[in-house]
């Protein structure tokens, strides 16, 4: 089924009202959520809000807190996200960081003890929005082995770049350090497929396509290996140094379930470059450049980071956006 | 052959005055080369000098020229490589980057018409000797076909982080966004081997381990398949759109040769933080997790990134850096 998004949007605001928030803080998180949904990435849109309900109702996203300032360096803020509910931490702090960029020319926020996000590339969009390029990344609980070892230890922790465009067609690369999700494994498994690459090991200790194989080994893998391993183990000692928060490793030892995380974000404000229209030219004339570059294939269009998201956000504005209808029934009844 | 590190100074020292260097560029230069050469990065130190006297012999790269500011932003200034040597341009941004960043909290250089910096992880090490995290990354010519295509179109744009660590041992991490780059395919083909995971197609489109198949096509793998071909065309726009400067795609199509490029370097500075001290501790605790959880193979560590390159600093300091004797020859005849 299809839900309009005016729709979903009023269904995920009352939610969130019952649940004590306040009108203009829901609608805030309820857009959220829309406009991850209406992008295509529904697994951190429509299919999570029911999750994000749970930890509200379990306690461990508080519904009253704020997140606040703990330290001021000049262009970068130390933010302690105060465990309230993510998406709106992290819409916050982006603006934060987009305000000190058009001060400064480049503004940071470091973010400890906050919770889940959603999408990561909500907030690369919403600095391309301001005329911002941007870089930030989450922190996860560990969830996949470092290369050489057998056991979940580090985070798949998400980075995203952005770069944005005249047209609003932003450039936004959304990326974990796993090469597949547990839920797009889940997913092939249900479909009875099997993984277009590699996705981690069977339990032969051999790299495996088979998702039910990597689902009971727990070892999925990082991309290119020991790189994405690397990255992995480098962003999330980052983001917990500048923020003064908790590493992947020791939110698993210490906490129950994936809370308390460390975000970084980074805002360059391009509206003073006195080169802009240059580069805006130059920009173009490269997507332009490697999207008519020979295809493998002559019918599959090569695609820039973010062009697929952009596609989906007309056409799910038009037609309403996909829904599971359990999953619809499971958050109408929340 | 080992060669003593100060007689490896000496020689480039010299070879570099000999073109035109004085002595505070010269030393400043040799020393970027040779510490590269003593941590074990030998394609982009010893092995890489003499292509650097054959840029400078040629005219690519400018001897007499220096950098410049182009704008300064507040905490960000573009800076304009005006083709001097692209080792010293960078040394000279990133410790601008790092003043920015003593005065801000947050500095931040984006580089253009620069030319090559010899290894990328060189700066992220100058950073973190300064009590600065890092990220820097470089774009280059195109020498990767962007996801989908066939033709090389996209850079490999080595990316930096780096977090530095009171006992010097700093974590960083410097990967380019090609699985592996032509030097190791090469290296591999000679030495009769196959690669030990896909490092990109063979002649009949198949993904391969062949050396000689995947130099044939032109086709290497870019880390995490279409993840690392995002990212690769994230960081080439990225750059040039604050650097003001030339794409991988365009210098291709411009330039006979890898000049012109764009650099992008951030520095923070972890001094002022208020919780330091706990930070310190939480990485240290973070790493000993990583490196004693459970391995595949209990005879091979679980290693953190950098920390080969310290070790094997402290051999190549002892012992002398390994060089191939006719490399070395070579040098000596520059």
């Amino acid at each position: 089924m299809r839900i309009n998004k005016e729709i979903m949007f009023e269904t995920f605001k009352t939610k969130l009202m019952d649940r004590g928030y306040d009108q203009i803080r829901a609608t805030q998180a309820a857009n959220n959520f829309v406009e991850s949904s209406l992008d295509g990435m529904y697994s951190h849109g429509v299919n999570r809000f029911p999750r994000a309900i749970e930890y509200i109702d379990r306690g461990i996203i508080k519904v009253n807190n704020r997140e606040f300032v703990e330290q001021n360096l000049g262009a970068i803020e130390i933010i302690n996200g105060n465990l309230a509910l993510g998406n709106l931490v992290a819409m916050n702090s982006m603006n934060r960081a987009i305000e000190l960029a058009k001060e400064n020319g480049i503004g940071a926020v470091a973010i400890r003890n906050t919770n889940h996000w959603m999408r990561a590339g909500a907030y690369g969009w919403q600095a391309a929005n301001n005329g911002c390029a941007s870089i930030c990344w989450t922190n996860t609980i560990s969830n996949m082995p470092a290369w050489g070892g057998l056991e979940a230890i580090i985070g798949n922790n998400p980075i995203v770049f952005s770069i944005p465009r005249e047209n609003g067609q932003h450039v936004v690369v959304d990326m974990a350090m796993s090469q597949f999700s547990y839920g797009k494994i889940e997913q092939v498994k249900m479909e009875g497929g099997e993984l277009p690459v590699y996705g981690g090991y069977d339990t032969k200790g051999e790299l495996s396509k088979n998702p039910e194989e990597i689902e009971k080994t727990q070892r999925p893998l990082p991309i290119g290996y020991w790189k994405g391993s690397a990255l992995s183990i480098t962003l999330d000692l980052f983001a917990a140094l500048i923020a003064g928060g908790l590493t992947a490793p020791i939110i698993k030892d210490k906490c129950e379930t994936e809370y308390s995380i460390c975000q970084f974000m980074i805002a360059i404000d391009t509206k003073k470059l006195d080169h802009l229209n240059t580069s805006n030219q130059i920009i173009e004339q490269t997507l332009k450049m490697i999207k008519n570059s020979t295809k493998i294939d002559e019918s599959n269009e090569i695609r820039y980071p973010g062009e697929r998201e952009y596609k989906t956000r007309i056409e799910n504005t038009e037609l309403g956006i996909p829904v599971n209808e359990l999953i619809w029934k499971t958050i109408l009844d929340l």
